[in-house]
């Protein structure tokens, strides 16, 4: 027996728009700067602190706040079930982000359970506000840590192995927050049966069809490269040109390589050179060294396999060309993952009794759904973002359209929940 | 009058090649790793420990140790007028460097000043042996500092504006090692007649040729440039090919246009990208901005000036066609500086008699000699660098090259000094 539909109004819009507001702004603290720029890396003081605002926010909101092994925060609405209906987002910034990728998330997520436990009450199944740890790999070169110890999937050593670039493990980092990397096992959860995770878009494709909700259908798949060329290094006065073996005139074709290879694939294939480190590092020393990351994206397994076969032949005739070594690794490779059909219907049901327009779209960040793909059905809720920027300290998100999310989301959860 | 010429012996050699050996290699403990590499950047301890033993050892040798006031050291042989032949070279090194720059140089001068006082006493001009305290720019974006104070060229602001990476400046530096910044006008000296500077060739020739002595004719050109790059930063998934200004894909073509550029104007032109930086700097972050260096160097000043003319138009070209706003500037410009012809036919002269086989080039690198060339006729004496390598840490010169590099010299100062 379906619980009666609770009709969400125009003073419930201005409700819940007040209420997240406030938490964002109040979560912006936590690691914000004079210039709107937020840094909240994982196990530092700034994500203790938002974690800390979270638990008040939700203690006061009338949820069950519970910590698992690695930190992530849970606030919970019982239901007559254990099954569990979890929604929210992370916590951590990219360095120099903004107040809104992963905050936004848990906001919508929070106001929406919160609105269904005064306005609706006890649900059938359990509900759970996320405030996932750490998703970004802003600090530690791992993402979805939070995610993946909900699945298992955090392997013995990695507390130990992984460091920052400060050489802190993040088991240390852990300690220093109070949490025993030993009871990580203990994060791993049987009971969930969906995840919704409302995000921002971080590009421009809703803004620029002015539509306040996006339903993902599909995240699209990742593949990391760590390239290493080796070449000779010198004084950049002595060494004639035609002895040369400079790695970062090497670096230099393959970044270009990469954008090309990127651009003749064709949307939405996307290829980003964002780490490039040279060595010596001298003014006057020819480049002995460059270090770089490669990052491609691609909807289509086979076309993102093509993406890579194609780059790692250029690395190999750049190096050729010039006397480089090189040392290629695939750090991260994530397949496109797929949202739940049923979930993705029902969310759009409810945008259409809402009068919501909305389009169905790709995800082409990765999201801490893919990995909870593993234990449940999952579906993602997109949000806006203004003039498509993300990871900036100008990403904004209307506080509109977050209450609008916040309403799909309501109406989402009472389909699924009650 | 002059003084009656004395032999040397391979008795002497041996000795100065023992004597070279030895300093050598208690230099290379200030700031020596297990690799073989020497970083002993200016004002650090490892430079204090330097200097310290270089005072040592000057003492020991019977030579008057002088600090001036910006910590360089200068080991006196007092002839019968005050009018000086100075005869050395600098201290520091680059980071990861190796013992031979500037420490060979040093090395060669303090060993013949030493063999002059013992077998031949006390000269007509006063020999001074000079350990420069900086020439590298590897600590403070300033080169030259020692040969600069010699002749007054430090401006007031200096030592509070130049700053090291963690910002320290210069004048604290300097208090550091208990000098006065305040005092850094006393430097100055009007009492130089010649200056004459032995140093690692740095590059292969006198290897590739078979010759232990290479007589500089001149130094060539220098120019350096400081590039900012600035796009749009954004999220390596959500931003799209089509709507990027990516600042390193700008940066990497002005890498391969810079690396062109110095290939067609054919030998000695080089022309080098050292230093680039990317902000933000994540592997999933489309890089925003994008810092670098590029160093040019012409023997020929005009076509000097073309080489810098040809790069400034490609970063305007590259800029403009990917939308990118370019800052330039050009911090340092030094056009090439001519040796001393009468002091260079006397090294030559001195060669010849001695039956060392040596020849006429220019040197690739910039030296103090182009600065003190301001204030009196200088010179440089050449010795090989092994496999033309230099500022690493597997740099070398042979001993019996060093210890003729210290006969040259030897015959060079009787010639001019007494």
């Amino acid at each position: 027996m379906p619980a009666p539909r609770v009709i969400f109004s125009t003073g419930d819009h201005a409700l819940v728009r007040a209420w997240a507001g406030d938490l964002l702004e109040r979560m912006r603290r936590h690691g914000g700067g004079p210039d709107g720029s937020v840094t909240r890396l994982v196990y530092t003081p700034e994500w203790c602190g938002a974690m800390a605002e979270l638990e008040d926010w939700m203690t006061v909101a009338g949820l069950e706040v519970r910590v698992d092994a690695v930190g992530s925060r849970f606030g919970r609405l019982a239901g007559s079930l254990a099954d569990t209906v979890l929604t929210g987002s992370h916590v951590d910034t990219v360095p120099r982000g903004g107040a809104f990728d992963g905050a936004m998330g848990i906001a919508v997520a929070a106001c929406a359970v919160r609105w269904l436990r005064e306005m609706v009450g006890r649900p059938r199944l359990t509900l759970e506000v996320l405030a996932n740890c750490e998703e970004e790999s802003s600090r530690f070169a791992t993402g979805f840590w939070g995610s993946r110890a909900m699945l298992g999937l955090i392997r013995p050593d990695e507390p130990d192995w992984i460091r920052d670039a400060s050489g802190v493990s993040i088991g240390q980092a852990m300690w220093a927050c109070g949490l025993d990397p030993a009871l990580i096992p203990t994060a791993r959860r049987s009971d969930l049966v969906a995840f919704i995770e409302p995000h921002v878009e971080q590009g421009p494709e809703l803004e620029q069809a002015g539509l306040p909700i996006g339903v993902v259908e599909r995240i699209v798949g990742v593949r990391q490269l760590r390239i290493t060329m080796d070449g000779v290094a010198g004084h950049a006065g002595t060494l004639p040109m035609a002895d040369r073996r400079d790695a970062l005139a090497g670096a230099a074709e393959v970044v270009l390589a990469v954008e090309a290879a990127a651009r003749e694939a064709g949307p939405p294939a996307v290829a980003t050179v964002g780490v490039l480190e040279v060595e010596p590092g001298g003014f006057n020393q020819v480049p002995g060294r460059a270090r770089f990351s490669v990052d491609l994206r691609h909807d289509d397994p086979e076309a993102l396999a093509a993406l890579e076969e194609r780059i790692r032949r250029a690395v190999d005739r750049i190096a050729a060309g010039r006397g480089l070594a090189v040392a290629l690794e695939r750090p991260f490779a994530q397949a496109p993952v797929d949202m739940d059909p049923r979930l993705v219907e029902t969310i759009e049901r409810v945008c259409r009794e809402a009068g919501i327009p909305w389009r169905r779209m790709p995800s082409h960040a990765g999201h801490d759904a893919q990995v909870l793909a593993g234990a449940c059905p999952v579906a993602m809720i997109f949000s806006p973002s203004r003039g498509g920027l993300s990871h900036r300290p100008d990403e904004h998100t209307d506080l509109d359209d977050v209450a609008r999310a916040v309403r799909v989301l309501v109406g989402t959860l009472q389909q699924i929940a009650y």
